[in-house]
């Protein structure tokens, strides 16, 4: 897909609202930081994998390359996933919302499939329990 | 589940790497702006509705009455979803990631059954597709 996406690289400028929430164009709005935040999918089952963020960089080359690239907010660098862990994101679908700030990748996780940097599959292996001892966490990641 | 929800509010600080990533204690870390992003599913069969922020209020909220609240950037106001559209989220299960600045929230949607104020059932109606025309959105919300 790489002469191609070049093609309409760098993204063009939000519009109005209407072209913004029904039109074709691809308008991803970066926030104060130039990021917009990505929810990654298990393309196989559709489980939640991770929540990460991707500057505009990342954004194309995830584009260019098929290859899910980052911006890690802690190491402030771009980041692609997998380069140390082997847990590299083939990106099967992205997809974007109504106002086109905020992206849904569906993935083949390589590796051992995992995604979070724990060993876990995904990042959201811990429950919200509330009970008689208040609101804490449960482990769950079966 | 409103008396033991207060028990432990307001959220405690959140501590170190090791017990953030492990630990059982609920330290939601809400960003510089006093967010915290929410990802909310369908309970019925785990589609992706909606994205979201919620502060400190919108959570506790939503842990004390069991329906989803939220904060809205656009409008600086918290905001029940539902008030307005039906649309009502009945909340079954809440999740955080390893770093806990991620919640997903599994619902039961009330009204239509949608969550996008578009009308549509979910916000992620359309697909980013590279082709010979370069990046572009095509709508799909089967």
């Amino acid at each position: 897909m790489s002469d191609s996406a070049r093609m309409t690289l760098p993204f063009e400028k939000p519009g109005a609202k209407h072209d913004l929430e029904e039109g074709t164009r691809f308008t991803p709005r970066f926030d104060s930081d130039g990021l917009i935040g990505c929810i990654t999918l298990d393309a196989n089952d559709g489980a939640i994998l991770m929540f990460a963020f991707m500057n505009e960089e990342a954004l194309r080359l995830t584009l260019e390359t098929g290859i899910a690239h980052y911006w890690s907010r802690s190491r402030q660098s771009l980041w692609r996933k997998g380069d140390t862990s082997g847990q590299t994101q083939t990106v099967v679908e992205i997809r974007t919302d109504c106002d086109q700030d905020v992206l849904v990748l569906k993935v083949n996780p390589g590796g051992d499939g995992g995604a979070c940097h724990t060993g876990r599959r995904s990042c959201f292996y811990r429950q919200v329990v509330t009970d008689a001892q208040g609101v804490h966490l449960v482990i769950d990641d079966a």
